[in-house]
């Protein structure tokens, strides 16, 4: 057959993974398509210029005028499944988390209502003009800011991800997650974030000698705080006012939001009102209590920042069924790291025997998104896919073995390990450990991204 | 005084424009400050370690707990003014558009909920599943897609402005407009759009010889449809399924939508029903009685598709108040080219006697919006502020007076002149036309976007 003739000379690697610039190719086909009798071809191909005159067999939408205009847009009732899905923790009112749906969504930008959530006491409502960011400790001049001010002062913009250091904490569990990947790997995000280089506050403020730490504070009824190394936060750190073109959604810290590139959710403080500059972190709750674990070696490993380099396949994913059979898929995900750009996504589809570099979707950015994806020609057999990022450090995304080697069985925070979806005989999937290399990893249950 | 001799040093330009790259400069003052007395301070700065204990001072948010998570996020109530505005065509039910409020937006994404509308006969409602794609005409297979069949296909993403070719029209007219920014100039915005490249599908269907045209048909009430010249829908269309990560909106084409990158928007067809292959374009509608124009030749201009360079000061801009008096303020604004990158954006505060380069927001993308920087030391004079793009083709933006000598009285579409904001000696920003060169354009009134 002309078609896998054409196929096999371009796969290059095992199990049917094609070149990643393999877009256009005679004969590959990727979807269901009906070559139309000449009945149905006649029905549907009035001329064009004969406009407004709407054939009775059109579908319903084309015989009654549209909807209106809206002040502001929402998704189609049809998708109305496309939601975050709330984790709230029972235990303690007003915490808890929302998962961003990766596995439902495409591109590099996640949209403003889908972007995850992580609350300690609940989202505040905050009134812009009573709010206000207080610069203090071992400064010159202590100041305080005002939304009003802030918004005069010159602005950049950087397109980051914002991952909870607790995100994919379920890998930790003994038994894989059921959940779908984005209820399992969702509180990352990715947004364009566009606010005043912290720099230049600070430098308003003046810096003492050995100002070493930041202690940032939100304006929440937890009144959340973390402790920041002031090297990072004068080198990256953004006071962020727009996210996505817009003013910050309530629930991602309107009006201010501390951003710190690269690093731990925790870190990017929502409802930001107070930054003090201290010589040392304080040890607050949130980075000695939390954010913090005992390793193999008897220590704990605290002030874990940085985000490591990670990856996921988010279609096909876990709970996703190869509806055509043996044929065309595009396999896609997502690639992110703390440290930079990513340098390179390998994708594999026999368990990771054989590994194929998949397409970067251009413009690759230091710390935000990239998105990969490569065509697979599936089979019909049980299959186990997986994804490897590298990023510009050099820096390889661990199989969950060596994670758990290194890190020992207190892990909570920082999975970052390689996922495996396995594609059974029918083409369903489902979320599996390394078969070959399986571990007992301790009978540690925890489900939910909270703390 | 220290501060202005500062700032002296740095300025590269008459009027106060300084140096695109002063982001930080002791002494420069951006925004309203204040120097805390010791007792306010103290009431403040509890120490961070202390958490919890909220003090009696602390605003109201802080003593209850916050809101619950959400499963798809809105902006907060204080921004309820930040909308689109819909202008709709009286004379003709469900025609007409909202504005994106670009003056209101930071940053180069515009959030999909703000992105500006334009429709013939209003927004169907379509049923994903019962919608279809027809390839047909002079190919060798005419073929039908199903929504779930497109969604199997590789994909791409580019993150791309789409602009209303009647946008800026009242730049036309013989008054200055006195509509705010957005609501003069917001019929574009910019979106990372995902989906499969049209190539792909037309190489299925199999081009036949003297295929030089796609008429592109909507599904909606109008039956909107284009012709479209096949090298560009070969070279760069897209067949878009997603928006800003998540699936299109209604009011942008759900289920999808044809995108034409840097190309006017009505060839940016919604809701796309019909891909017909032809040999010369059918000359509907939207191509005779619309999207066309005399010119002072005589001669009719049609087909105008390619979106020549443009920019726009955003902020300040008309209606804004300079708030602070004489001081630093920030001039930001948008520039875009439907021929690729953004070279460069000159900023004049002195009605164009001089021009100082603005700082480009990185990345520049090809046939995006790029978000333009400068910061400026207003003296308390009336000024008149413009800003220039020159794209990387070598284009420049146009003076008024140029577009209009070239293009004449009888111009409708792609109005790119260069804009004037006009600030009195109370900082109050309004539009003007260029007072040097102001011109006569006739008697044409025209108000809102439509055609």
């Amino acid at each position: 057959m002309k078609n896998s003739k054409n196929t096999k000379q371009i796969a290059v690697a095992g199990n049917g993974l094609l070149d990643r610039r393999l877009f256009l190719s005679t004969g590959l086909k990727f979807g269901t398509i009906t070559v139309l009798g000449s009945a149905s071809h006649q029905l549907l191909s009035k001329e064009a210029n004969k406009q407004s005159t709407i054939d009775p067999a059109d579908p319903p939408w084309m015989h009654t005028p549209g909807g209106p205009f809206s002040t502001y847009g929402k998704p189609s009732a049809h998708e109305r499944e496309v939601i975050r899905v709330p984790a709230p923790n029972s235990a303690v009112p007003g915490n808890g988390v929302s998962w961003t749906p990766l596995h439902l969504l495409e591109g590099m930008i996640t949209p403003n209502g889908l972007h995850f959530e992580r609350h300690h006491n609940g989202v505040p409502q905050i009134d812009p003009n009573r709010h206000k960011l207080l610069v203090h400790g071992l400064v010159k001049k202590p100041l305080t800011y005002t939304i009003k001010s802030l918004l005069k002062y010159p602005m950049h913009s950087q397109i980051l991800f914002i991952e909870c250091g607790g995100n994919s904490n379920a890998g930790w569990n003994k038994q894989p997650s059921r959940a779908q990947a984005g209820y399992f790997h969702g509180l990352v995000s990715c947004s364009e974030w566009t606010g005043v280089p912290l720099s230049i506050i600070l430098a308003e403020a003046g810096l003492n000698k050995g100002a070493k730490w930041l202690i940032a504070e939100g304006a929440d009824a937890f009144a959340m705080n973390v402790s920041i190394p002031m090297e990072k936060a004068i080198k990256d750190g953004m006071l962020a006012l727009y996210q996505n073109g817009e003013r910050l959604r309530p629930e991602n810290g309107y009006p201010l939001r501390l951003i710190i590139p690269g690093w731990e959710g925790v870190l990017n403080v929502k409802w930001l009102r107070r930054l003090k500059a201290v010589s040392k972190p304080i040890m607050t709750r949130n980075e000695t209590a939390r954010y913090t674990e005992l390793q193999p070696s008897g220590k704990a490993r605290m002030f874990s920042f940085e985000i490591e380099a990670k990856s996921l396949i988010t279609s096909p994913s876990t709970g996703m069924l190869l509806a055509s059979g043996q044929g065309l898929y595009q396999i896609t995900g997502l690639a992110w790291s703390g440290r930079g750009k990513i340098k390179k996504v390998e994708v594999s589809t026999d368990n990771g025997n054989s590994w194929t570099e998949a397409q970067l979707q251009e413009p690759v950015l230091p710390m935000a998104f990239s998105r990969f994806r490569i065509p697979w020609r599936w089979d019909g057999n049980p299959s186990i896919l997986k994804s490897r990022a590298t990023d510009e450090s050099g820096y390889v995304q661990p199989e969950r073995d060596e994670l758990v080697a290194k890190r020992g069985r207190h892990g909570f925070f920082h999975y970052n390990a390689i996922v495996c979806w396995e594609v059974d005989e029918h083409g369903l999937l489902s979320h599996v450990y390394d078969k070959k290399n399986a571990l007992d990893t301790g009978n540690i249950s925890i489900d939910a991204g909270w703390d």
